[in-house]
């Protein structure tokens, strides 16, 4: 059986926000775990083309968390319009998998 | 309704080359944004283990433009070979989904 | 035709562990290629929140290699409990596929 894992990402503006929304992920238990990384983002936005360093969370959580997970962040993020997208894991080793439902539940 | 996003990878060799990449992709519209970031790659060429420090690009696009978005890439990368693949997103948030396909529009 | 590609992420302790699991599964013609980039961890441990430096694992293999792939790094991880899953990839450069494909043929 295919293990309902589900990995998403989200970018923020500072370290600090990285470190304060991964924690809090975990400790609402809407995520197993978080890996923050610095990444170099290129966009547009209001018409010109826009390059800033920001922090990248890579989110580790089940598809039975997405709906309080997207809540949560929606609510808790400091953008307007917080990039936020997930893609299920269709492999994972068993007892990783087990760890990562049992810390996502409520 | 599941948003038809797609998350692409790329790599290349040098932080211009990245840069040069992820904007050109913004600027075409074929993707909404890009994120860049050194890793440290590992890999067999001429039946040598090589290890070379690359930049890998992760590209926030939509299925719509992956045609365009592969054509485009194939003829501006440096490498003869180069890394791309992609894979969907299964869920976003709405409004980040809608930015996302605003950008790409052609 | 959809390329079977795989993508797969795990993560180490140490630079010097990161770099003999990717030359190892390089080696063994369990990946095509591996990519390795500090990130920054957070997690709960034994009740309380955890954060470390990890080096995490991008690894590009195929479908047909994940048994054989899950079997050996879970023999060689220095974890009681490594994080291992992966996703397909529903689209890619067909010339890198084939690339793939061909280097990771046992």
């Amino acid at each position: 059986m295919a293990p309902a894992l589900l990995l998403a990402l989200t970018t923020v503006a500072s370290s600090e926000q990285a470190q304060q929304l991964a924690r809090g992920l975990v400790e609402q238990r809407l995520a197993a775990c978080v890996q923050i990384q610095v990444i170099e983002s290129v966009y547009r936005w209001d018409g010109a083309l826009q390059q800033d360093s920001e922090w990248r969370l890579l989110i580790k959580t089940t598809q039975a968390r997405w709906s309080a997970l997207q809540d949560w962040l929606l609510a808790q993020h400091p953008y307007a319009v917080p990039a936020l997208l997930a893609w299920p894991a269709s492999q994972a080793a068993p007892a990783f998998a087990d760890w990562v439902r049992g810390e996502c539940l409520p």
